[in-house]
């Protein structure tokens, strides 16, 4: 069962930790002019190969450096190196955005002196735009190891309001392992992936099988819990590299600190999850939905995406309005059945339906608690021990604008 | 195989007609109170015992007033009355909502003089509010069939900008058929019933199962299709009622002219699933979504949908961009398999992506079209003769400024 909130007690945060927080990873961003001025490509590279696995959107429409990563990944399951730019999603492109994709992955591999399987690629930004190869080119030769203009997170961004990332750190075999994390939200978002990057590097030593299911499993309970808008991309992608500079013992799922590496990759992505949620286009909050007491957890996980899904919650949220009835409504059409008459359900505390019926409650207490930027919502069925955490954000005016002319 | 286009080669369209046109029919409105001045209660009386039908919505939280109504149509499948109410929805109120349901219900049969199970009755509004028994009372007691002050139509409104009815007239064995319709939007609406009541009537002779059959299959095509914020709700019912007053043999599906019948009740029911769309919260324009060459209906209709009820997509139109990536990324989440490259998608007839990459087009002319109030979107999927068509509606400032604040 998994836990409602997250134990840290094993770990310590990094200040300002981020994908270069780990040892052996060298990061960095610059702008290659298909933004004005802000950066518009970022990198990873890490000093020795490391063992990597990745996870890729459910879309039918998968973008073309999707496909070339997977390829670089189906050599052997090794990442030294992954280059990201925005702008042009590189999505719905045809042949000739695969090749570019490929012409990519070969001018890094060049430039940095790997063989091409070692390096992965990742776009966002407008689909069916090609990428602007001129430039593309030019960047990637301007790439230093020793100095970047602009940090890797801040290089990724696209409609984003602020860079978003983290580092956890903990002991191995004595060893200290460090865990960090950098994403990039924030339209398109929704459970089964979404126009979401993430990126996780760890000096661990990990085997890379092990690695991949640990990366689904976390996977499943963090990225795949936030919406913003229902939307699922075709580029969302979730890396993790793990090159062993920490010198710990390989890890594999029968060592016994196996639960504490999997539980370290589970906070810095819910971490990463959670600002992508709270910054999702236009949102003024946060919206926590907590479903517990469910028959079971796939059925908690189902509830819980209703309800954070939701446009008519999304907006009563906005508008710091107790309108419960809403939330029982996306319980209702969540396709899991239950028994109305069991359920309770509280926002920050307060509670408004219990047993199938409304209960009287203070509109100005529950209006104050609506009116903060992180809102939880509790639901419990009252019929097992399911439990799941969802996240998303308000609807808000800003969505519509930012939505309505992405474009121009 | 659905037409595309619905014909009306054999339907004389009634001006104004609603479903008070059919023989036998008289409706009403009035205020009791519960809103300001705007009528808040409508009704619907056949002089003669009338078969009947309803289809009900998905939602697990069913609101009481549908459990009463399907209650008296399990007796013998006819209805003379229908009760609607709006501002409570009497949904989430428990065994007290119940038994107010019922009681409601018993006071139109005393009032009225007829048996309890020959009387519906429908609500629309928030969620967990009792019904104001007091005024519902004294409105029964005040319905007339002599005369009322408001239509029907417009009694039934909540946050519909505007009353939504039609009529259609026909031939049958020689007797003139009318069927008429009358419905209200227009938030949570989405495939699977909405936060929508449709009435429709007509004084056709119909064997009340295959009306059950015919009203079934017809709402799958129509208000199973609109679409405008992907809530469902638990109070969306669509009823209808046959009182053989046109005096034609009785219609079965045997009958040579059931096919007739068949598409004057779609045209009714495609007309005001249309109404909704257009009139959904905030819209500025209708969205129609038409899929062909799907493997088979069944995937038409499940792309249609994903294409109308994608938040990127309907923003998208509001500030008329024709970001077709955003419909090809909606296809693509639709859950459906087909082949990338050999999608069509045009825009008004404007193609702007052809065998799996964009093609050119004059933003300008994208433009213009889009500034339209009623936006086409057609996706040939270039592998069969599957066929459905989808009605929404763009996502506005307006919507998130009516349900920020619905209940204050």
């Amino acid at each position: 069962m998994e836990k409602i909130i997250e134990q840290h007690s094993k770990f310590i945060e990094i200040k300002n930790g981020s994908v270069g927080s780990p040892k052996g990873f060298i990061t960095g961003g610059q702008n290659i002019g298909m933004r004005r001025s802000k950066p518009d490509m970022g990198w990873i590279y890490s000093q020795v190969p490391a063992a990597a696995a990745g996870v890729y959107t459910t879309n039918l429409f998968q973008a073309a450096p999707l496909k070339v990563t997977k390829e670089s990944l189906a050599e052997e399951n090794s990442l030294q190196a992954i280059l990201v730019n925005t702008v042009s999603a590189n999505s719905c492109t045809g042949e000739e955005g695969m090749a570019n994709a490929f012409t990519t992955r070969k001018w890094i591999a060049d430039h940095l002196g790997l063989p091409e399987h070692l390096v992965g690629v990742a776009s966002t930004g407008v689909i069916g735009l090609q990428l602007p190869m001129d430039k593309m080119e030019k960047g990637i030769n301007r790439i230093s190891l020793q100095g970047a203009d602009a940090p890797f997170e801040e290089a990724i961004l696209t409609t984003d309001t602020h860079s978003k990332h983290l580092a956890v750190q903990f002991e191995i075999d004595g060893k200290t392992v460090t865990i960090g994390g950098a994403c990039k939200g924030s339209g398109m978002i929704r459970p089964n992936m979404a126009t979401m990057l993430g990126f996780v590097t760890t000096d661990a030593a990990v085997d890379s099988e092990d690695l991949h299911a640990a990366l689904k499993s976390v996977t499943d309970r963090t990225f795949n819990r936030i919406t913003v808008d229902g939307d699922t991309s075709t580029n969302d992608m979730v890396l993790v590299l793990a090159n062993g500079m920490a010198g710990n013992t390989k890890l594999t799922s029968e060592h016994p600190e196996w639960g504490t590496f999997l539980a370290g990759l589970k906070a810095v992505c819910q971490g990463l999850a959670k600002f992508i949620a709270g910054d999702g286009e236009g949102a003024t909050k946060l919206i926590e939905v907590r479903v517990t007491g469910a028959k079971n957890e796939h059925s908690a996980d189902a509830i819980s995406k209703s309800i954070v899904g939701s446009s008519l919650v999304k907006t009563a949220i906005f508008g710091s309005d107790a309108n419960w009835g809403r939330v029982v409504c996306a319980m209702g059409y969540s396709g899991e059945s239950f028994d109305p008459d069991k359920v309770t359900l509280d926002i920050g505390g307060i509670t408004l339906f219990a047993s199938g019926i409304p209960v009287a409650f203070s509109e100005e207490e529950a209006k104050a608690y609506l009116d903060q930027d992180s809102i939880v919502i509790h639901a419990d069925m009252g019929e097992g021990s399911g439990e799941a955490v969802a996240w998303g954000c308000d609807l808000t005016y800003n969505y519509v604008k930012i939505n309505a002319s992405y474009r121009s």
